[in-house]
């Protein structure tokens, strides 16, 4: 029978022991066992060491079944939520990179911080920036990066075109910023495929320019310099939505690297695909808080023979809307239909961006694109409706230079507004989508309660997915106009949700919108989405804060 | 000084402790504690009890907090994997929904079981069936359903049209098969949002039928049996792919039930979004394993105007790719645009499904959609090419009536090939999508290889989009025909994936081609997809053993 070697043990243990040792000789008989501080710890007898050693891998058992259920949770776990990496474990993980990725890898510079955690054109910024900025140069050593991060805990947030509206690429718990700049390569054109792969730093109208020669475009447009990367993190959009669709439909595969620095690609380069969880389009919209994305494949299209732009003014919005309605519901294949308030008209004219004087009226820029017999039927369908709703005469660019600049105040819009900006303005510019027949009301009610509020702000939208964009001019250094907006937005959100809309269109969450998501899709559905973000990232390191707040 | 009231605690015990307590005087000498056999046992000692529970709490606490770590596994964790319910539990999970929503809304009739579990389609099947299904008539019987099944662990498999090929809906771990034949309506039609609201077992083209008075279409046209619940699951496509795109792209949001009964809306109702994760775009495709839907917000467009078909030989098939490469480079907006082998054209003519004989050649098949004037152009436009690639005669359909005719012998060729089988024989289709570029390479490679094995089969495919189809006829009672056939289609998605495409264009993966999937994105990309699923559903309840085989 085998007998615990207690005996033997204490021998190895004697000198330790030594004090318990020299008490065993009992000298009192007030207690059977001896006096309490002459017998040896009582810790040290084999009999308490196995039962506490059985009792302890039993109930770590226990703890680790338990804690496999999914809704278990224990007060002290997580406390005070995830635990980012302290000053030195920052500095030790910024050594390690540099030592292992070159010692201009990693930048510290003042300057470099502040272009990297604020931005002008953002509804809110915050003091908080990231500590670091990483400059990588490949997939691999985005994914040393990663694991070091991982290992020291420190926040990752991507970073390229930096043109995001909703504090998207902001550091509130400081951290990493991970700029793709030395990533902006197109890796590879395949015309007969009618694809292209790119680096995230790409930008959009460079890709094009680039590619033009292949006679294949892509056609999602969003802001002038905005670059794939970021693109897919907020499933951007732009004026080619109402004919093309948006960033989510044109992304074939990504290759991403997750939280920990594994690198994976979500599908290869077929042009459709069912074969598993389409994690292609779970990455595109994710806002960088899944994983950094490294490589994209995009399709792209045939540039159309011809393109005509024309711009229409009408007597109200709503009569505009209901001729976008109307084209809509007769299918005519516009490339683009957009529209633009009396105000912002006024404000393109003040701004001096483009050479042109605009009639300062509710106005319609339409694209038209395709063969050139295409074009001139869509055009002839498309006037008959205008007029019939009340328009004024079209205007027609008469070669591809008075395109650009028509199409130009469209696309400057925002840049007009800030702009205009006096000492100590800014610009809170923002997006909901709404069903196509509520955009008309959603318009209006907006603008009143704009005007009501004595607000100076415009309205554009992509009419013909009922999105549209509020830019509102206030004086930031009065807190009183400050909170009047913040008003304004948040009943205009609340507005686009009773009407069964979105509260971003193609902007994104990223700090700004969190609370109006919640009230979007309820607690079951955003607990949904936590549920994904910790399987894939449990320390909360991908641009932590963005979309949902981190537990605590 | 706070003394621990061990002698107290004693005292309270000392019925238990009797045999111990009369041993308490010592009555020998040989150990300076008393002969082991008069002590009272050592774990009734207050220090003792105090300090294995301060161990047992912290290797708990312990055991808990490592657990949570991602990549944490001890062996005996999930031991045999996930533990499905005993047949008692099944007959108690029956009579208790039965009890709540009517004895006959659980069927666990023989015929059923089969209906609900065997697939003449499919290109597997297996002997399990499920052992009970189950008919819900809304949302909250559905999640009544879940969260029944959640107690006693019981695999779902949710069934709608049944018209599935790779054994989406069979039942490898019994289980029950929730069937939505009950929910089968429109649930509102939104015309001037051009969206529709409908329940999982809504007929595709009974839809379209019902809703024609709105001048309104939804595009995707898979198998003429298919319901939306099942397109929703595998990501399906249809002929009208090439121009409209894919399920994917037509899904405004989903009503889902979780595996624990929870229910989540992934959307309201805008034309687009960009507000958190696409959980819309991650549920269209995960056949049915990550909850059951139960409502669907469909996408419309507008009904062309004016629709041609036409059909025309090629000498060999590469021929009629090259056509069909050029009309897509050239943007010409075709609405569909299929081709068809000489086996596949020789099936429709014995089979007699249409009234028609046709040529058996490489067919290729053109639907044409616009405005009058816009069809002509795009008809002028291919036909040139078409003539430029050898082509023969463009036949065009000369009313509806025959545009019918024509399009079903491409709508039907499934079940062409399946009214020519003999006592014995079995059809296996399948699908895969290549680039654009490499379709004729895999389709010439997998006829041939089709031919060297003596084996009858025919070709069709979706030709703008990559994407074909094999069905391979064989005797499936002859083991070395069935390997034979097995080996081709292993053949040929090993090809596809070499070629950069993928395992299943549009079938989905289901049982058959889970070790495809592995093969096509790798360890690391399925890992993330399990990571997901054990997300949303930690017991494996969701159709089990499809996409991903369940942990052991």
């Amino acid at each position: 029978m085998f007998r615990f070697p207690a005996a033997r043990l204490r021998q190895l243990a004697s000198p330790l022991l030594k004090r318990g040792a020299r008490r065993t000789q009992t000298s009192g008989a007030e207690h059977a066992l001896g006096p309490r501080n002459l017998q040896r710890p009582f810790w040290t007898s084999g009999k308490v060491l196995l039962f506490s050693a059985l009792t302890g891998t039993t109930t770590y058992y226990y703890g680790a079944t338990d804690a496999q259920h999914p809704r278990f949770h224990m007060p002290w776990m997580n406390y005070s939520g995830p635990r980012y990496a302290s000053k030195a474990d920052m500095e030790k993980a910024v050594g390690e990179l540099r030592y292992a990725l070159g010692e201009d890898s990693i930048s510290t510079d003042d300057e470099d911080l502040l272009l990297h955690g604020y931005s002008e054109w953002s509804s809110i910024n915050i003091d908080q920036l990231p500590v670091a900025v990483a400059y990588p140069k490949s997939t691999e050593e985005v994914s040393k990066i990663a694991q070091v991060c991982h290992r020291y805990k420190i926040p990752m947030i991507p970073y390229s075109g930096g043109s995001s509206l909703e504090a998207n690429f902001s550091a509130p718990y400081g951290g990493m910023s991970i700029d793709f700049s030395f990533m902006d390569q197109i890796l590879s054109l395949h015309e007969e495929d009618m694809d292209v792969v790119v680096q995230p730093s790409v930008p959009w109208m460079s890709l094009n320019e680039q590619i033009k020669g292949s006679g294949l475009f892509f056609p999602v447009d969003p802001g002038p310099s905005a670059r794939i990367g970021g693109m897919v993190g907020t499933s951007c959009s732009g004026t080619n939505a109402v004919r093309y669709g948006t960033m989510k439909d044109w992304v074939i595969n990504l290759t991403v690297v997750l939280a920990d620095g594994t690198i994976i690609k979500t599908r290869r380069r077929p042009r459709k695909s069912s074969a598993g969880y389409n994690l292609t389009n779970l990455f595109v919209g994710s806002e960088g808080t899944l994983g950094l994305v490294t490589e994209i494949t995009l399709k792209l299209t045939v540039i159309p023979q011809d393109t005509s732009v024309a711009v229409v003014t009408f007597p109200t919005i709503r009569d505009a809307a209901a001729a976008a309605s109307t084209v809509m519901r007769a299918g005519i294949p516009v490339a683009a239909m957009e529209i633009m308030d009396e105000v912002q008209m006024s404000v393109i004219n003040r701004a001096g961006t483009t050479a042109k004087k605009w009639n300062e009226a509710p106005t319609m820029f339409f694209k038209f694109s395709g063969t050139k017999a295409g074009v001139q039927e869509n055009v002839k369908l498309v006037k008959a409706i205008a007029k019939a709703h009340k328009s004024g005469d079209f205007e027609f660019a008469v070669d591809a230079e008075e395109q650009k600049t028509l199409w130009s105040a469209r696309k400057e819009s925002l840049w007009s507004m800030l702009a205009l900006r006096r000492e100590g303005d800014e610009v809170w510019s923002t997006d909901v989508a709404v069903p196509l027949s509520r955009l008309p009301d959603i318009i209006e009610i907006s603008k009143k309660e704009m005007d009501d509020l004595g607000l100076f702000a415009s309205i554009l939208g992509h009419i013909g997915d009922g999105n549209f964009h509020e830019s509102i001019m206030y004086n930031s250094k009065d807190p009183k106009e400050r909170a009047a907006v913040e008003k304004c937005i948040k009943d205009m959100v609340d507005r686009a949700l009773e009407m069964e809309g979105t509260c971003t269109g193609e902007h994104g969450i990223g700090l700004g919108k969190k609370d109006s998501l919640m009230k979007e899709l309820g607690i079951d559905t955003i607990n949904v989405m936590k549920s994904i973000k910790q399987a894939l990232d449990p320390y909360w390191l991908m641009n932590p804060g963005k979309i949902m707040d981190i537990p605590t």
